[in-house]
């Protein structure tokens, strides 16, 4: 019986996801194959793929032609699967290492094909476990390190990089962000979704002027500042951890954009966890423990940026400039600055706007994760409003451990 | 006899381009034309055609495929000439008054027809012979308000602001920018042009690390901002008037980067004037009523584009932000800043690097030329080095007048 050739756009099934794997020449065509959906069906479907004679396993990611979001539908482009695979191959040429290898592109199904990582964990769920890392501050500093130096000005002939930013604008997906992260939770706005009590709480917020005039700076931050290329959605749902490995996934939203944006993303979701562990730990020594490798994993983390930042920066900058005495310096003081006001934002969003995180929505006792959720406002808020006066990462590390004690 | 079709690029010749604006119905075939070529020949050709039966009269302006600059040859991209015509079309939108009109866009000719403004002058030749335009400052402070507003993200959906950018991204001309305004002046680099008594000053600049640095942050706010589109280029040959009437011209360079680019363009133009102007008007009291009226200038125009910006915001800015207090002044104040310290390069780069003025190299006496632009030099780095000092036009206007007393 011949293979059925497929050649427009449908989503993937169960069935036709193995033909679509073996006319690539990925799993010899006479292997029996075990499939399995593993997605969450939000965006994309998520096949794993065994090959039962070798054991050999495979992922493909297909971009859905919408999303649901609250039972909601709306359509969203195809092309997000271009950006997210062209994204990770960028990644792959700076930090193999650290993030899923890339085994074909097809841009008629929106389908990538990526190397599995089922040993690992997502992070969220490790750290809402109580679970330590230990190469993980590391690993995402050089990441993050590469990836922001690499794809900017600094490392790539003007042209080069003008027309990386053409081939990564990517108007839908930073919407989201626009909508859902920048603006929706500083409004009245029907997206968001926090419990009644937080009410003058939220009311509090969107009265506050000063608070939102720093917001809107931000966002006009992330609206023009195409500074390097972004993940875009740094959480730590994007991140795959194991003991010894981390991997960073999903950069469906990658675009040029300011280099805090991502340093940001991965700080909120760690002080969010942070803040949830003050009610999900009883122990107070264990608490105590954990919280302080969290502080750890921020401040190492910006630590191992810095150094590779500057280290990459003095070896390989194309920029005539790049010498000139305190150059490089100014680039990370204004790229700290942004990372505490993106995260500050961020921590916000996952709190009262449209989507949340496991961390806080977890809590069971929901006295404990409504004071909770007052302290994640209150952290975010404050750093958004102090992100000027705050001038190395232990200050950053102080206010956060301050502002929930 | 029939006219020859024509299918590929070709530069136009004066028999050619009066079959090309017949064949487009802009002229009557039946006419007879008159035909010249009055461009500089360094970059365009500019053909005026005049209908001799009509007295009508029309400009064809083709891009060539290379650039002329003091002898040497390089390739240029074609679709300058698209980028150039689309941006003129854009600014027709909004300010139809202050830009020509454009009649016919020719994707394959790199050509566009285009009104006939032969009854203005450049304003460039205007000032330096001491003529006052009453007109100016209004409406290039007009210009710039609907140019630098209409087309951001303040005035246009995210989505709509990003295909623009995509639009006219224009990575060739805005090399030219880069490395002619941005880098080379600040470093010993063979595109420089300077006397050789210059020297002494030039190489003060050149190890000026403080200056150096500031240079860079700007280069960067260049590459990076995509804040609105610019029109790129926007020097006083750039700008033709006549009493009553201006109209911004010759937009090649246009691109999204950042809004202090165009006026800090235009000042530096206006300040290279004020200099040139303390050697070339003998007569003290004509001397100072025509710097007072260049300053006037410099001040009007920031009022008027300021108060339109504002007007502009209020009456029409979708980003949901817009009525934050403090919000759009701080748009203005970043605004400002930049305008300074891009001026600021600018004036630099007219008297060190490769693309001089006329308003300077045109000092008859050397020894009076050689001081012009020693006060040139010094003010140029006077305003980037001050830029986050002056908080109001007044300050920058005094600024100006205390380099040059």
């Amino acid at each position: 019986m011949s293979i059925r050739q497929i050649e427009a756009y449908e989503p993937l099934t169960l069935l036709s996801v193995v033909s679509f794997v073996k006319e690539k020449g990925l799993i010899p065509k006479e292997s029996r194959v075990h499939c399995e959906e593993i997605g969450d069906g939000n965006l994309n479907l998520v096949f794993r793929l065994v090959d039962q004679s070798t054991n050999q396993t495979l992922i493909v990611k297909q971009a859905l032609p919408y999303a649901k979001v609250v039972g909601e539908s709306w359509p969203l482009t195809l092309d997000r699967a271009r950006i997210e695979s062209e994204a990770l191959q960028e990644a792959e040429k700076l930090v193999p290492n650290l993030v899923p290898k890339v085994y074909d592109i097809d841009y008629t199904f929106a389908a990538t094909v990526l190397e599995d990582l089922s040993d690992h964990v997502i992070l969220r769920k490790g750290l809402i476990e109580g679970k330590q890392y230990p190469h993980l501050a590391n690993d995402i500093g050089t990441y993050l390190a590469y990836t922001l130096f690499s794809t900017s000005d600094a490392a790539l002939s003007p042209q080069e990089k003008k027309k990386r930013v053409v081939q990564f604008t990517n108007p839908e997906l930073c919407q989201i962000t626009e909508d859902l992260v920048f603006t929706d939770p500083f409004f009245k706005s029907e997206t968001n979704n926090y419990p009644q009590e937080l009410q003058p709480e939220v009311s509090e917020l969107w009265e506050d002027s000063a608070l939102k005039l720093e917001v809107a700076k931000l966002k006009q931050k992330f609206l023009t500042n195409a500074e390097a290329l972004l993940h875009g959605d740094l959480h730590t749902g994007s991140v795959f951890v194991k003991e010894d490995s981390t991997k960073v996934i999903d950069p469906e939203f990658a675009f040029y954009g300011p280099r805090g944006f991502d340093i940001g993303a991965f700080f909120a979701n760690i002080i969010l966890n942070y803040i949830a562990q003050e009610k999900r730990i009883a122990d107070l020594g264990k608490r105590e423990e954990f919280q302080a490798y969290l502080l750890e994993v921020i401040e190492e983390t910006w630590q191992v940026f810095k150094n590779t930042f500057t280290a990459l920066w003095q070896e390989s900058a194309v920029e005539k400039f790049a010498d000139v005495e305190g150059y490089v310096n100014y680039v990370l003081a204004v790229t700290f600055e942004d990372t505490i006001g993106f995260a500050g934002c961020k921590v916000i969003r996952r709190t009262i706007g449209l989507a949340h995180v496991e961390d806080l929505d977890g809590i069971a006792n929901l006295d404990a994760q409504l004071e909770a959720k007052r302290a994640a406002l209150k952290t975010g808020r404050s750093l958004i409003l102090n992100r000027q006066n705050i001038t190395n990462v232990k200050e950053l590390v102080e206010l956060v451990r301050s502002a929930n004690s």
